[in-house]
């Protein structure tokens, strides 16, 4: 029996442990997550993307201690959606933790694919309500920048900042393509190394030929230019940022967004019912005999999907 | 009405066309993708995966001659998972087209997941499957290694190539670790520069850490070393990809991945018919007022899933 109390009050261990249990698919995460509900929808999630080598961990670092200076809680969820297989992403805690350990108002968790039974991308977001439940008032959810699992995630979130930095090379340039159209925010992180000056007239060109793919066509992203190592830019950060929830809220969009998002989750949730349901009511060894026939070439997919579902309704 | 018999004869235009319905999921997709099933099951897929910078595209370009020169008949799909909203990969057609334009023996397509509306993976499986029953004897599918699309679309594949080159960096170098485990060869591209002899050590080192995630444990992954740009190691390297394919057929496992990739798409049918059968089902109006129950925290997901299917078995 799941006890929400303990999460309500933004108990550390109860809440690492909750996370874990939700990374497992277990049963008590679901019913954690149904039961916690009822208390989310009040955080601004924060989604921050990124190549590699843009300092995207020291940018979510000096945005967490100015968050942190203004009185709000932070919970950042650092995802590493490059290893599938054997994990990654533990290095960011350690490093992390020494500037902002034994803060309460501050808590940092590290995941990659390899707990995310359900995708990465779904996890993400059930970490990130478990945390919004917890009361803590911004969820930073931090992604390396490549590939479409990175792009679900940032779309989950209310505001996402892009970071560039010069002299990554033309190859990864063109990497950030698609990733610039879903920025809110873009930053140009370690804007004082060479390069800087033709970086930002780059990024300037790409938001007037990148065409807005969100909801909100009115907002403008405007580009930070931040020193992260040196804490420098980061006040214009956040009042980027907290001008674009101020954008959001004001014009309905906040409420749109996540519309849109428990729509997604209501409709993965029913596919996901409703096959279960059709597997427990085929007889044993029924789906594997039509899987003899498609790989004979008997029949073909579409096929196959009529006469498993024909026998679940004549069987009823 | 579809007539398979252009596209069974390997005719260009038809084939061109069909694949840009698949993209675009249209019903006479559904239907050529049903008639050519029969016909589909007999070519050679390989994946080739790698970060940005490691030559993976010159390293596609020159396998293809040496196939050729085999007498063999070679199909390309070269996709590019990381710009979803604004297409990408259209330059690499053009680069290759100048080497291998007019030979009929060779057919080249780029994607970008801009065209993909039921997802990358899924449309390149489709497009894969259109050009094996069109009789390539390879289909080659090129991928940016970064992200769990692209591992997707590795994993596809019969036989994956994972390509790596030296001196690309640290930062690059970590993004591989999850990529280096679904490689069945792994080549080392670039190998006449400097770093090669560390590079070649490391990937040596990551190969005996690493465990196999594959069906296959009794296949060790061999290390090929290549010059693309000049066509060295080319040879060598078809020689693992030919012993690879004769290690699959041999000990059973090409059956067990394609009885697996069957299941999965099986699975993935089955889902989406079911739930469009309830969506179809469902009143006017009823899936928004479920929405709107959720969106105001008077029920959570779970109970929202519930509320939808009482409400489909009770209307029947």
């Amino acid at each position: 029996m799941f006890d929400p109390a303990p999460i309500l009050t933004g108990e550390r261990r109860a809440l690492a442990r909750l996370i874990t249990q939700v990374e497992n698919l277990t049963p008590l995460a679901e019913e954690a997550l149904a039961a916690l509900f009822a208390h989310t929808g009040r955080a601004h999630l924060i989604g921050v993307t990124g190549a590699p080598g843009t300092g995207k961990s020291s940018l979510v670092n000096e945005l967490t201690k100015a968050l942190r200076q203004a009185g709000e809680t932070v919970a950042v969820v650092a995802v590493d959606p490059t290893s599938p297989f054997s994990g990654g992403a533990v290095l960011g805690d350690r490093i992390r933790m020494r500037d902002l350990s034994g803060d309460p108002g501050v808590f940092i968790r590290s995941m990659a694919s390899r707990g995310a039974l359900g995708g990465l991308a779904r996890t993400t977001a059930d970490v990130a309500r478990v945390l919004d439940a917890a009361g803590f008032q911004r969820v930073i959810v931090e992604t390396v920048g490549a590939g479409q699992s990175e792009v679900d995630i940032a779309r989950m979130a209310h505001t996402t900042l892009v970071v560039e930095a010069p002299g990554l090379g033309d190859e990864v340039q063109g990497l950030k393509a698609g990733i610039l159209e879903i920025a809110d925010v873009l930053v140009l992180n370690k804007s004082d190394q060479p390069g800087a000056e033709a970086a930002l007239r780059a990024l300037r060109a790409s938001l007037e030929i990148g065409h807005s793919v969100k909801a909100d066509d009115a907002w403008q992203p405007p580009i930070a230019q931040t020193v992260a190592t040196e804490g420098r830019g980061i006040a214009e950060l956040l009042e980027y940022i907290n001008a674009h929830r101020t954008y959001l809220r004001a014009s309905g969009v906040w409420q749109q967004l996540e519309r849109g998002r428990l729509r997604t989750e209501l409709e993965l949730r029913l596919r996901e019912t409703l096959f279960s349901r059709l597997v427990n009511r085929l007889e044993n060894g029924q789906l594997s005999a039509v899987l003899d026939k498609l790989q004979a070439r008997q029949i073909d997919p579409t096929a196959a999907v009529r006469e498993l579902l024909e026998s679940e309704e004549s069987g009823k």
